[in-house]
């Protein structure tokens, strides 16, 4: 049983390096999704109506996230990207972007998330569908929640789960 | 080589914790994109041409997802995201939505979809791209097939493999 | 101990065999996205302003892909999705498309693709998100480097790395 043995350990060694273990990771940002800052960050492209809440409306983003959920505290990067009135109510959000990271070891790194944005709950998910640098491989998924809404400006918190 | 055993094991038993094997799990549903409801459900919201049929022609969708092929059976959620005529030709869409689920255990779960449909084919596949709640951290893909297609309304059976 | 160690073995056969180890493996091909073509293979469908360049135009691609950096080289597939120009500086492009492919063992088959091409970068990263056919399952990365740009016509390598 000893090459058994060895054979096993083998075998497990290669997994563990193979798959790399490492536990889910944690991250938090946010997002600022602000229709009044020159230049505009946030554009609506297209749509059936002449109208950003209506079903349809698609909007191209270049979002700041920071660190905090003020807008003054630590960039950490942009989320580039579009989303859309994907709801017939106007409940609902389809994002689709990049975070492109610009802080410390990050910088230049990204993930890509996609999901539905029902942004009249308190908590709800998007999912990470990829990313690159240090974020190659990853999976993973975004809880976010709305910290601020006021005056066509919109602050949402990600708190993101990442197995890389 | 008591304590090889033991390591051996407990990394055997760590590894199974850690990525939760779970043996691919299947899901069937049927999309319904028709354009003749009210209100409508799928709205095309640019393009280069005046036809939903030419290349370049973006939809924006909320489509009812039923557990049969009849738009009268039991609802399961909703495909909310997009598709657009990706094909110079006109024969392929390319799909990027999130399935949301309305139904007993998966009621707000997600699954997010991504891929080119060539529609003229018996059978195609897009890719499963991530997903939420129940659906965390899933990869996957469906193989498409259209049930039918009539007067603007088309029924699409969607045969799901997942691994969580 | 020799039922733990049978344990042990199956357990870990089990886990090969669950996710079946492939060492990652590389694929290259080029993308020519040129606006001069007759009939065009890349239409602005949408944006804010008269301009290609400007941030928030929106195209839809169905691009070639070839084997080698020549136009006139191999074809190996389709890029059918689309991009928009999502940085402020007009910078980076956020890249959403499906590589179908058409050549040999891989007729069929199809990666999805997203992230932000920084294009004013050597080389820069983005996602791969999905795959089909061949490709299921497939997670990965795309390190992209643009080999020529001259009269709207621009071509980028594609250095893919997977892992299925």
């Amino acid at each position: 049983m000893e090459v058994l043995q060895a054979a096993v350990l083998g075998l497990s060694i290669f997994l563990l390096a193979q798959w790399g273990y490492a536990a889910p990771s944690r991250m938090q940002f946010y997002m600022h999704d602000n229709f009044n800052l020159s230049p505009r960050t946030v554009l609506r492209v297209a749509g059936s109506a002449n109208s950003t809440a209506a079903f349809g409306a698609v909007m191209v983003i270049d979002d700041l996230l920071t660190e905090g959920p003020s807008p003054a505290s630590q960039p950490v990067g942009r989320a580039q990207g579009t989303y859309m009135i994907s709801a017939l109510d106007g409940s609902s959000l389809l994002l689709t972007f990049t975070a492109v990271f610009s802080r410390g070891s990050e910088n230049g790194s990204t993930i890509s998330f996609h999901g539905a944005d029902r942004f009249l709950l308190a908590e709800r998910e998007i999912a990470v569908i990829g990313g690159t640098g240090k974020f190659r491989m990853a999976r993973g998924f975004a809880v976010l929640n709305t910290t601020s809404n006021t005056n066509r400006a919109t602050i949402v918190g990600f708190d993101v789960t990442l197995q890389v």
